[in-house]
């Protein structure tokens, strides 16, 4: 039986990633849909690191649409920090599921915290067709379960 | 007196925008970090509105870095689409304040509702130097409030 | 007949653009690859305003790879500036063109000026699938042509 | 004394890169502003590689603006694609530079071939004053010479 989703222990995904001058804004400071973009980087590398890869979500027709996202922001990063997203499934529902994202500087600082929630779904057709919610496979669930 | 934050009846922003070919995805809609430019876009130009042009700003050494933001995707835009970001103030705390974002679509259809925190700041000494926050001015406030 | 394509004498294109906080970087000016995605965005408007908007390309399966783009940057600007694309046709080929780009702001100040050479191509199966470069319909160019 | 600009015979500068779901536009492919993106990332990663890091950059009050830019598309990359931009100074004038980019693919593909032209200089006064082009140091030029 699957474990209720909010005891749900995942493993965790790391996506390192660096602050470049085109991400910052006129403050000197990563420009913050620029975190976003890790965010949803990092959740396509995690399922990538359990076989899930870009090849196979195409030629599967999958897909992750998101339902809500959301960050804080700690600290501020500059251009050169060398970062990582420390990605882990924080819920996994019938159809959706969470992501708890953690943004770390090399020194070990979290610049930011996030969250998205995102529904699985296969698209009728392919890429550019209607999408459509399916139930989360529980051997997709056993994929990211700490052992 | 300035009115309980909660009660803060705001004027209503609106930036129009429009979805284009390269803030979509291979899934053929909008890229969510997409929503949050817009937003960030938004929030400048509702300040703009009041009389806090860009160009204001960076002579007054003024910025409103992000506390947090969040996003909730509710239906799909695909390139062509035009929005438009309406925005109002949810919330003014001390040195704090909360925006809420509405994203809708010409044909009336709310895509996205968001909200942004942000800190009222000062760079020390020009961009690129430290930023400390600042009481809101009461003037500042009272350019939002509804009549 | 078709007119050479050194001459051919294009309508122009109007895009509006402004720069936003988050399209320039840390020296306080626009981040440079904002320019191509303006171009780009400019050159889909382009073709829109003459019948072939978004929802058409999509449901006919074309699409316009590019081949190369360059730009020109001639002068610095800043968040807030309203700027406009003015785009037109600067040759037809068999299966491919180029559009030049010229970006001013409101001031008539030219801040830029690019060009992108693309193919005319019509996807195999909808997006996602190869694409392949067609003949340009002498229909198409004369959509373009100024009389 | 200094070689002719032509002859420069250039370390060569490796950036690693990856497309991302968000890189994409809707034809599955990397959407190409992307591309200016990755090479002015390889610019400022070059020039860490030889001692200019962002951190002594900013502390200098140096920067390198861009006067032109250009790029030829090759072959389409699609998202998990891991690739690298491989960088070399073209040519070193009296206050502007050209660098040569290369974009490959993991497989070896090369996937564009694209070029900047930057000028060498300062601001005023930090970040967001006005900016000044400097004569490129012979010191700085000889730190990009190949041995």
């Amino acid at each position: 039986m699957s474990q209720p989703s909010n005891d749900f222990r995942s493993i965790v995904g790391r996506f390192p990633c660096q602050v470049h001058w085109g991400d910052c804004d006129p403050a000197g400071i990563i420009f913050y849909p620029t975190y976003f973009r890790w965010m949803d980087a990092a959740a396509w590398a995690f399922f990538d690191s359990v076989g899930y890869t870009a090849k196979r979500m195409r030629a599967e027709h999958l897909a992750m649409p998101l339902v809500s996202a959301q960050c804080e922001f700690l600290a501020p990063a500059e251009q050169g920090d060398h970062c990582e997203v420390r990605s882990r499934v924080a819920r996994f529902g019938g159809k959706s599921f969470s992501l708890a994202h953690e943004v770390a500087r090399a020194d070990g600082t979290v610049l930011a915290k996030g969250a998205e929630t995102r529904v699985w779904g296969r698209f009728a057709n392919g890429p550019g067709t209607p999408l459509k919610g399916e139930a989360i496979p529980e051997a997709l669930k056993d994929l990211f379960r700490a052992r």
